[in-house]
């Protein structure tokens, strides 16, 4: 309930129209929003009050997060390192840890240089804000995450977006820019809401062509595209062709943190200026250690990575039978959209109560306004948990 | 050594003055911007090389990074939470570590709603960057950190900078606004470089009287500043008029993240608007509980407190009577200003040379272009920890 009054001429005064909306979720049943996993059960089932609730809408693609070795190499730090640095990358915030984990990452990418930052979102902050200045141009896809554009509003340079997955589009925009001034071209390799997969084979040819230099955030893709899991850009066979690759930990890292790592040794210079990556304190030891325990695992371990894609196919295949319409081809990110918001909350609220928990996604955190209900799938489901989401959808194709 | 013809035409020809200034540093001894800590040793002290390290540039003002009670909570919720979360707050990353944390903040604040960001940078930008909206004013001191200048940029509202710690200068300038549109104050408890404290109670006063709202950073101050480690706001009697208090996870709470809370409940409604709060993943689970084992001893342990400030006395002290002008009175961040960067990094590679650490602070990184030797006391520091820091600043005085 908003106070109109008390709120006048304030800063909350903005928020009256979001309180009613958020007032109208509550009432159709549980707050989407404001989901509580009362207790971690393992990485694919929570307790959310008394119920054990399948989840099927996490980024945990690979299941690490309760992985021994990965576990107790964040127990480990916490004796050797502390909780804690205290301190910024550049003051006393540097340990082994942060260098050893840089040195892994330009090891598994085959790159020249490799920075590492406290959350993938700084990490694109950091990079893009910085690399990108006054008189530069930043060409982004439409369909960018919320901190790709953060960081196109901290930057200098002008932005540009091109038409989502569109190497034409892009083509036409490069084409038309003046010859000063630097370009630098932003993808990602694997769409989080959408699940859908960039040309960047194609993209790289565009922007090298036209005198660009291109980035390409694998957030969602390291661990689960590419031979080695380096992602879709090694997947697509132009690994060592792409100028920069963001990451973040927070995902099949199973952790907190993120990085950019380039073929270009000069990136190292901006750690010195990056206000993102210099003004934040640096990763705590047991985020660190627990990045590279799993960074291990994404490089040797090809059985994960066969798992997660044999419960991808199971689960597409049994979603399309039931009549529903995916989104993108199979991968491990999987929407499904719904005619509205109502409807989707209805049917969000309707799995909850069958025990299964995706995610909701509705407008403005999705491209062209849509409702989705989102999956995500982990190497650490089993076939019986991917038939237990099959029949709870089974179920709300029923109640339609 | 910068390569001026590969890098022409690129993002990377920006940054050639900048690789020949690090050139220069590095020749000058260590790169005080490359400092590695080989292995921790303590609270206060590392392991560089061969060398033992006193470290006296950290924000470890309690010294709880080694702390057994926040030690054994991190490591506890490793097993029964796993290593990350793999989700926003808003869809699958709210644990009830998350929820008690918040709940825990309120309490010792006596705030009305409390919301925890996955970095202090971020809650800042979180907060800031959506409280004030198109059509407000955001005053901020002039020598505000680095992530409340971030803020302003991503936020749409107008910007207006306020002379530093001057009320009087904040009045003009609040006087001189149009009367639409909200207007938030941002100041810091404690600054960062210089250690000075902000006259709170007359910022207050003179924002309630312009119809402003006030948001108090306590980053610094928290657990140092106030009977009970609320910072400079409960110093100054004022912690129950001030709007909005941020603060951070990364300095006495020995952990990452950080918060904004509130007198007013309606800052809950930010949380499904507030991008760099949406769109990151949530504190890690050793991160959330590390945080919430220091709050319990930040608000009970006065002993630590008072450990604290007999160091930062004996400091203060033995650095006066040894010649040098500290920055401002006696507190746990200490600054020596410099006559030039030349000096300054002389200086710190020769503290270096005793097997002392502080922190080396110059353009654009400092106030009025300072540069600056910083110290920062730990309530972890022994009477003979000061006393060997200061005899190394003895060293430094004879030297000139």
């Amino acid at each position: 309930m908003f106070d109109t009054e008390a709120n006048k001429n304030t800063v909350f005064a903005k928020f009256e129209k979001l309180s009613e909306r958020v007032d109208k979720l509550r009432a159709a049943g549980r707050t989407p929003f404001g989901m509580r996993f009362d207790e971690m059960l393992s990485q694919t089932r929570a307790r959310v009050g008394n119920a054990e609730i399948l989840l099927a809408g996490t980024n945990n693609y690979l299941g690490l997060t309760y992985d021994a070795d990965v576990m107790e190499a964040a127990k480990q730090a916490i004796d050797t390192h502390g909780t804690a640095t205290t301190g910024s990358r550049l003051a006393n915030g540097t340990y082994s840890l942060h260098l050893d984990l840089e040195t892994d990452l330009k090891e598994y990418f085959g790159a020249a240089s490799a920075m590492v930052c406290t959350t993938g979102y700084q990490a694109n902050l950091a990079a893009l804000s910085t690399l990108a200045g006054r008189g530069d141009h930043l060409l982004i896809d439409a369909d960018s995450h919320a901190c790709i554009y953060d960081a196109c509003r901290l930057s200098d340079a002008e932005t540009i977006r091109f038409r989502h997955n569109s190497p034409e589009d892009l083509n036409k925009r490069l084409s038309r820019l003046p010859a000063e001034g630097a370009r630098l071209v932003v993808i990602e390799g694997l769409y989080s809401m959408l699940g859908d997969v960039a040309p960047v084979a194609e993209f790289v040819e565009v922007a090298h062509s036209n005198g660009a230099m291109i980035f390409v955030d694998e957030a969602h893709s390291i661990g689960c595209y590419g031979e080695n899991g380096r992602g879709v850009s090694q997947a697509q066979g132009v690994l060592d062709k792409v100028d920069f690759i963001s990451g973040t930990f927070s995902k099949s890292f199973a952790s907190i943190g993120g990085f950019c790592v380039s073929r270009h040794e000069a990136l190292e210079l901006i750690r010195l200026v990056s206000r993102p990556y210099l003004f934040t304190a640096s990763g705590s030891p047991a985020n660190m250690a627990a990045a590279r325990a799993s960074l291990k695992v994404i490089a040797s371990d090809t059985t994960l990575r066969k798992q997660l894609w044999d419960r991808v196919h199971q689960l597409y295949s049994g979603l399309t039978d039931a009549g529903f319409t995916i989104s993108s081809p199979p991968g491990p990110i999987m929407a499904i959209s719904r005619p509205d918001e109502h409807v989707a909350v209805a049917e969000w609220n309707q799995l909850m109560d069958q025990g299964v928990y995706v995610n909701l996604a509705v407008p403005p955190a999705t491209p062209q306004a849509k409702s989705l209900l989102r999956l995500s799938v982990s190497a650490a489901h089993t076939e019986a948990d991917i038939d237990q989401l099959i029949a709870a959808f089974r179920g709300l194709a029923k109640g339609d």
